[in-house]
C-alpha cells in the first residue's frame, strides 16, 4: 500500500485503537449506510444496498432453483393474531413497534410492525392448506422488520433492518427437518462462494433457540475483534404454531393431521460480517464476487493527451467480459481516488497514464495485499478474471486461518476464562444443563454460539459442574 | 374455446353481470392475492407476486442504464418530519397510520408508517449536497407504503401496497423537468413493451395534483368498464421541500443554491390495470412478455405409455429457448388444467397425447384467442417464439382499439353526461377555471384525469362557464 494512501485514510480509526469506532467509521466513510432521524433507524445508502442486491440475486436463484416462491405479507400483524403462539409472544413483546392511530381514528386491536412473520404465514396457510396434495409450500419473502431495540449498530443490531424469511410447511417431521438444514448449507454456500467468509455450523442450545422453535440451527462468524456474529438461522418448529393457528390437512392415510413447519433467514448483518471480517485500517475490503464495483479504472496524469481515451477503452473492455467496471472520469486526483476506492474496497484498481500507455502496459492493483501487477494491455482481461477468483480465495483462506487459530479447547474455567481472554471460540464439553449456560454467562458474558455439526469428543466431564459430558459446545462473546 | 372450459370456469362472475365482482373473483381465484386478517392488507401470493417481480425486473433495468441507483430508507417516519412541507401533511395526513408506542413506552414524537418518502429523502439529501458536483442524486426505492384508506379493491386501492419511488435532485429546473418527464416515457415504455396497456400521457390540474408537487404527469390508462385508472406519476417539485428541509449547494457561480427535486413511482396497481385490462369470463389473460408462466404443457391421457416423456422432452426444449415453461404433471385431468391455466391466463398451452406423438404433432392454444394451432414437434420452439409476440401485438392492439373507441369529443354539458354514460374519456375544451373542474364532479362523479400532451384544439369556449377554452383535457370517472 503506497503511503499516500495510508496517511489519506488515516481518517478514520485503527482498528488496533478502537476496533468499535473503526467499524462506525467504515459504515459512514465508504457511504454504506447514514444515520435517519429515528434512533436505529439506517438509511441504506446506494453502496452499501449495492451489497445486499448482490446477496439477493445469489438467494434468489438458489431458493427458486429449490422450488421456493417469493410472496409478500402484510407490514403489520394485530396484537391478537401475534399473541396466538405462547412462546413466540413472550420473546417478542418487548422488542414491539406498536400503532394505535389509523387514519385519525383509534384502532381496538393495535397494530405490531411485523418483527418477523410466522404468525401471518401461519394463519394464511390455515385457509390454503386442505390436503397433502397442497404441501409442501415454500414460500420466501423479501421485506424489512422492526425490532425495538435499545442500544443499536449499524448492520449488525437496528430497530429496522432488512432480511429475507422463508416459511415453509411439509407433510412430515422428516421432509420440514431436512427443509431446514437445506436451507442451513444454502446459507454456509453464501458465506463461501460469494462472502468469502466461513461459517460454522451447528444447532442453537434450549436457551439461545428462536422463540417457538422446537430446533434452531445458525450459521456463526468470528469477527477479528474475537466475539462471535450469529450470521443466519434456520427453524424446526415441529407443529407448534399449527396447531396454535389451526392449520390441518388430510393425509395419504385420510386422517387430519398438522403439516411440519419451518422459517429461515438472513439479514443486512451479513454486511456488518463483510465489514469486519475482511476490512482494514484503509476501510472495507470487499470480496470480489459480492463487490458492486470489481474493477475501478482511474487514469493517471488525466490531462495528458491520449489517458483518457485510453481508460475508456480498457473500460469498455473489461465490461465487455462480464465484470462490473468503474471508470472514475472525475477530476480530482489519482492519489485522492486511489484512497476513495481503497476505502470503499474495490477489489482491483486499474491505473493507466502515460508511462504505461506508451509501453502497453496496464497496472493492476490488489485491494487485499496491496500488490502491483504490471501486465501487457492484451493480457488485462484474463488476469483480471483470473485476480477475481484469486483475490476470492485468499481472502476465504485468510479468514479461515483466523477462525482456526481462534478455536481453542478448554478443559476447566481457568483456560476457559483465558480463551475467551484471547478472544474467539473457546471449545468445551458440557454436559447440555441449561445451569452451566448460565454460570458461564454470569462469569465471563460469553454465551452458547452453538453445537457445532462436527462433533469430536475430547473430555468426560463439563468444566462448569464436573457432571457427564455429552456435547461439544463453542462459547463466545458476542455481538 | 371448448365448451367444457367454459363450463367450469363458470365458478367466477360473469364481467357483463357484474364487473367489480368478476374482477374481486379473479383476484381470488387466480390466486394472485388474499385477504389477511387487517383490512385493506392483502397478502401477495407467489403467482401475483410473480407479475410483480417481472414489473420490477424490467424497471430496475431502465433505471440502472438511466443511471438511478437503489437505496432503502426508514419505513417510519417522525410526525414532525412529516410536517415541514405545508401542503405536503395537509394531502397525507388523514390516511396515517401512527405509531405511539415502542418497548413497551410512549413514543414523543409519534412515528408515521411511510405512505411515502420525500420527506426522508430530502432530510437525507440535506446532509450529502453541498456542491454542484454532488448533483444529479438519482435514488429510486423498492418497498411498501401505507395509506389508511377506507374503501379498499385488492391492487387498486389498499391501506399497503408495493411501489417503487424515485427521488432525484438536480442544478437546474430545466434538468429536473426533464427527469420528470423521461421517467413518465418509462412508465409509458413499460406498458407499450410488457403490459400491452396504452397509456395516456399527460399533466394533471391544479387540483388533481401531488400534494406539494409544482407539476403532476402520469399515465392514465381506461378499463372496459369504462372508468379511468390513473397507474403511474412523476412529479417535478421546484424548490419547496429543499426550501423547507434547508437543502442547499454551491452553484457554478460560487452562490448557494436549492436544487430542483422530482419525483415518480408505479405501484402493484398496475396487477389491477393488467387484470381488468385484458381479463376475460374465463379468467385473467396475461400479455407473454409480463407472464410468469409463458406457456404450460399439459399431457393429454397422461397414463398411456410415452406421454409425459414426451411432455418432459417439450418442455426441456421450450425452456432451452429461454421461454418461462411450466409443465404439469399432476395427476389432475388434462381438463381440468386447461380451466386452471386459463383462468391463470397463461399465453400459451402446450397439449400434447398419444395421437399427436403418433403424427409427430403438438398442439398449441392461445389464451388470447382461444385459437388452435397443430405444428410439427421440430417447428414447436420457432412457432412459440412467434407466438409470443404476436399475442402481445393483439393483447396491445385490442386495448388500444377500446381505448380509442372510448374517447369522445364533447361540446356541451349533454354531450359530456352522454360521453360518460356511454364510458370512457368526454375530450373537452377547458378554460382552466377550477370551478368548471369542481361543477362537472358534482354533476357527474367525472374528474379531470389529465391535459394530455397531445393538444390539438377542437373548440373555443369551455363548455361549462362559456368562457374562452385554453386547453384540451379528458374526464372520466374513474377508480
Amino acid at each position: 500500500m503506497a503511503n499516500e494512501n495510508q496517511i489519506k485514510n488515516s481518517s478514520i480509526t485503527r482498528q488496533e485503537d478502537d476496533f468499535a469506532q473503526w467499524y462506525t467509521d467504515v459504515c459512514k466513510k465508504a457511504e454504506l449506510m447514514d444515520y435517519s432521524s429515528v434512533k436505529g433507524f439506517i438509511i441504506y445508502r446506494p453502496y452499501g444496498y449495492a451489497i445486499w442486491e448482490q446477496i439477493q440475486e445469489y438467494l434468489n436463484k438458489r431458493f427458486k432453483e429449490t422450488g421456493h416462491e417469493n410472496v409478500y405479507m402484510p407490514t403489520v400483524i394485530p396484537t391478537s393474531l401475534l399473541q396466538k403462539e405462547k412462546d413466540h409472544i413472550e420473546g417478542f413483546a418487548p422488542e414491539c413497534l406498536v400503532a394505535n392511530v389509523g387514519g385519525g381514528e383509534p384502532i381496538e386491536d393495535p397494530l405490531i410492525i411485523r418483527p418477523t412473520s410466522e404468525t401471518l404465514f401461519t394463519e394464511h396457510y390455515a385457509k390454503i392448506i386442505s390436503s397433502y396434495r397442497d404441501l409442501p409450500k415454500l414460500y420466501n419473502q423479501w421485506c424489512s422488520v422492526v425490532r425495538w431495540e435499545k442500544t443499536t449498530r449499524p448492520f449488525l443490531r437496528g430497530a429496522e433492518f432488512l432480511w429475507q424469511e422463508g416459511h415453509t410447511m411439509h407433510e412430515t417431521e422428516q421432509e420440514a427437518r431436512t427443509e431446514a438444514l437445506k436451507m442451513l448449507e444454502i446459507y454456509d454456500d453464501l458465506g463461501r462462494d460469494l462472502l468469502a467468509i466461513p461459517f460454522t455450523k451447528g444447532r442453537k442450545t434450549e436457551k439461545e433457540k428462536f422463540a417457538g422453535a422446537v430446533e434452531t440451527y445458525s450459521i456463526e462468524a468470528l469477527m477479528p475483534d474475537g466475539k462471535g456474529l450469529q450470521s443466519g438461522t434456520t427453524h424446526y418448529f415441529g407443529t407448534g404454531f399449527a396447531k396454535a393457528f389451526g392449520v390441518t390437512f388430510q393425509g395419504r392415510d385420510g386422517k387430519l393431521a398438522n403439516p411440519h413447519q419451518t422459517s429461515w433467514g438472513v439479514s443486512t448483518r451479513l454486511l456488518g460480517a463483510i465489514i469486519m471480517v475482511h476490512g482494514d485500517d484503509n476501510g472495507l475490503v470487499l470480496p470480489p464476487h459480492v463487490a458492486p464495483i470489481q474493477v475501478v479504472v482511474i487514469p493517471v496524469a488525466a490531462n495528458k493527451p491520449g489517458v483518457i481515451p485510453a481508460a475508456r477503452e480498457l473500460t469498455d473492455m473489461i465490461k465487455a467480459s462480464g465484470v462490473r467496471v468503474k471508470l472514475d472520469e472525475s477530476d480530482k486526483s489519482a492519489g485522492w481516488k486511489f484512497s476513495e476506492y481503497e476505502m470503499k474496497g474495490v477489489p482491483i484498481r486499474v491505473e493507466i497514464g502515460p508511462r504505461d500507455i506508451e509501453a502497453g502496459n496496464v497496472t493492476l492493483v490488489k485491494r487485499n495485499t496491496g500488490e502491483k501487477i504490471t501486465v501487457k494491455k492484451e493480457e488485462m482481461v484474463a488476469t483480471i478474471n483470473k485476480l477475481i477468483d484469486e483475490i476470492h480465495d485468499e481472502m476465504y483462506k485468510k479468514a479461515l486461518a483466523y477462525l482456526l487459530n481462534h478455536v481453542t479447547e478448554v478443559h476447566n474455567m481457568d483456560e476457559l476464562n483465558a480463551a475467551l481472554e484471547k478472544g474467539g471460540y473457546a471449545k468445551m464439553m458440557w454436559c447440555e444443563d441449561e445451569e452451566c449456560e448460565n454460570k458461564i454467562k454470569e462469569l465471563t458474558n460469553a454465551t452458547a454460539r452453538c453445537i457445532p455439526f462436527n462433533q469430536i469428543p475430547f473430555d468426560d466431564v463439563c468444566p462448569v459442574c464436573g457432571k457427564k459430558a455429552k456435547k461439544v459446545v463453542l462459547f463466545a462473546k458476542a455481538y
